[in-house]
């Protein structure tokens, strides 16, 4: 059974409201550029002019790909059990900037071809030990699909009855920007050749191959238009599960953080799904993986921060929560020109 | 007499041992991007493995211009003085912004057009009651440009006793986009058809007529390649006492943020000056006000921000503090690949 998610598009009823607010701060106007736009995005969200960050959180998911069995990554799959335990531990890129950020972090074992045993501190979620190899045959079964969606839901409703307000998605997973690379591939036509990238640092020849390896899984299927019959043959149980958690954040009424080219294989993913998640969707940074550009220009999305990560984690999508954070503040707490005494423009 | 900066470049000592622990940490190699070029640079500033902020603080230095009256900025004078009274009581964007990103503010009047009297908040380092017409006349004297250096310089001792180790600096002057174009034109041959923009919001014929002072005012002086003489004639009170505190900080062994244009004019005086000052410069963003690309370029600043901002007060500049923050935490707290027991590359 499809599991159904049911989006309102965020209200527009506020807009006067708050272009007003916004315009009518002590500074010229348009002056705070894209912080501006964040607080209307936000005010429309919250339905409110004063819009708050209150407990953000970063959800990483976690998931190993059958397809790193064909040599696509720099990296041995084994990576992604130990990066989830280093996530525990506190002791990834992800830790130190929520830490230093003020983002709680919650690591999601949605797929990793490990057994953890119970490990406090690790949401188990998981789907099975890894994908299927997307090279010879569907990544997951579509019940498998409809899971991953629906247990991504579950993860922001677990926040939101914690108190969280803003939500931000990043992953971990060897061979995932294969999956990200081929979802982009087939639902939005890219050619293979710029939707694929060196991902964790693979070589000339180490491009070439997973380049003819991607070539091979892609020609498994036709033209597909579906999120679902995507994720399923493409998608990492990670990716199909932050598709679904984007999804059940914009049901939720929540803003989200889309981190870079992966978690973005997933709201590709998520939009075609159903297209009003847009309205709840910041985009965190412009990554450094070839791809990521050809990814934003089509879904006309003009991410905050261009610093030439290439994580992954979600460790972009944390970068932005102090621009958000910013964009509330100046709505919420700046003087008015009436407020301050300040003249107008002459 | 010169105020003299004793600037030592930074120590590159331990460069080999900061590329080291960036490399080892458990990420792709330079997979953090910039904040690994910050992390680099905050190592070196503060000759450490370690380096720390700690009570960062965003200085806004605020001063009047003669050039106001020629009518070259969409606001009246006035505005100066009544955006300081909103800077002391919490009201303007860059309060906003410090308080939900934790920078300390500090507002010093450096030659405001108002007698204030006695205002608990506000740093009096008053250096005139704004500066002389530089349409007509030299800004200031040589003797006001070395005052408002050597108190620049004493806002941040004053801040690094506190216990700040990091300065972000800011401004606030009608008219003082006037005095960083003319900056620019003078230091660096920048055409002022480049170096002239909108400031605060000037309408079309605004900026051609604001063009046309500023060519009277450019013509009124041959060639300037000397920071002080430039500052002399054409800076703001504000300008020169921020590039004091950018020679002071260099001296002083501190890291700092600089905003956008006029801050950036600030700099590109210090820089002639004392080129060493570099070392300790972060660039916090790109300003949508015209002539502050030509002057990255020529600065080869790469800023860490492209965000649209064009209200200075060093709003960009205490947008870039998490950045900072961020770079200090991944160094200081990310596991290795040995300590996390994570394989390297296959």
């Amino acid at each position: 059974m499809r599991t159904a998610f049911h989006i309102l598009p965020v209200s527009t009823a506020l807009d006067a409201e708050l272009r007003h607010a916004i315009d009518r701060k002590t500074k010229p106007l348009g002056a705070l550029g894209r912080l501006e736009d964040l607080a209307l995005q936000l005010g429309r969200i919250q339905g409110t002019l004063r819009p708050v960050i209150q407990r953000p959180r970063v959800i990483v998911f976690a998931g190993d790909h059958g397809i790193a069995a064909e040599g696509v990554s720099a990296y041995p799959q084994e990576v992604t059990w130990q990066m989830v335990m280093n996530f525990v531990h506190g002791g990834a890129a992800v830790n130190a900037l929520a830490r230093s950020l003020g983002v709680d972090v919650e690591v999601v074992d949605a797929g990793v071809a490990h057994d953890f045993g119970p490990l406090p501190g690790l949401v188990d979620a998981k789907l099975g030990h890894g994908t299927r190899n997307c090279a010879t045959e569907p990544a997951m079964t579509a019940e498998q699909c409809e899971t991953a969606l629906a247990r991504g839901r579950e993860r922001v409703q677990a926040a939101r009855a914690e108190g969280c307000t803003l939500l931000a998605f990043g992953e971990m997973g060897i061979a995932n920007t294969s999956a990200a690379s081929l979802l982009l591939h087939k639902l939005r036509r890219v050619p293979l050749g710029v939707a694929t990238g060196r991902g964790t640092g693979l070589d000339d020849a180490g491009l070439v191959h997973k380049r003819a390896v991607l070539a091979r899984a892609a020609a498994r299927t036709d033209g597909l238009t579906d999120g679902r019959e995507a994720l399923t043959e493409y998608g990492g149980f990670e990716i199909a599960m932050m598709a679904g958690a984007m999804l059940g954040a914009a049901e939720a009424g929540i803003a989200f953080i889309v981190d870079g080219f992966i978690t973005g294989s997933a709201y590709l993913a998520a939009q075609c799904i159903e297209p009003a998640v847009r309205d709840h969707a910041v985009f965190a940074h412009r990554s450094a993986e070839a791809g990521h550009g050809a990814m934003l220009e089509l879904l006309q999305a003009q991410p905050l921060l261009d610093l030439g990560l290439r994580l992954g984690e979600g460790t972009g999508a944390v970068l932005a929560v102090p621009l958000l954070r910013a964009a509330c503040a100046f709505l919420g707490e700046m003087a008015s020109f009436d407020s301050a005494g300040v003249s107008g423009q002459a």
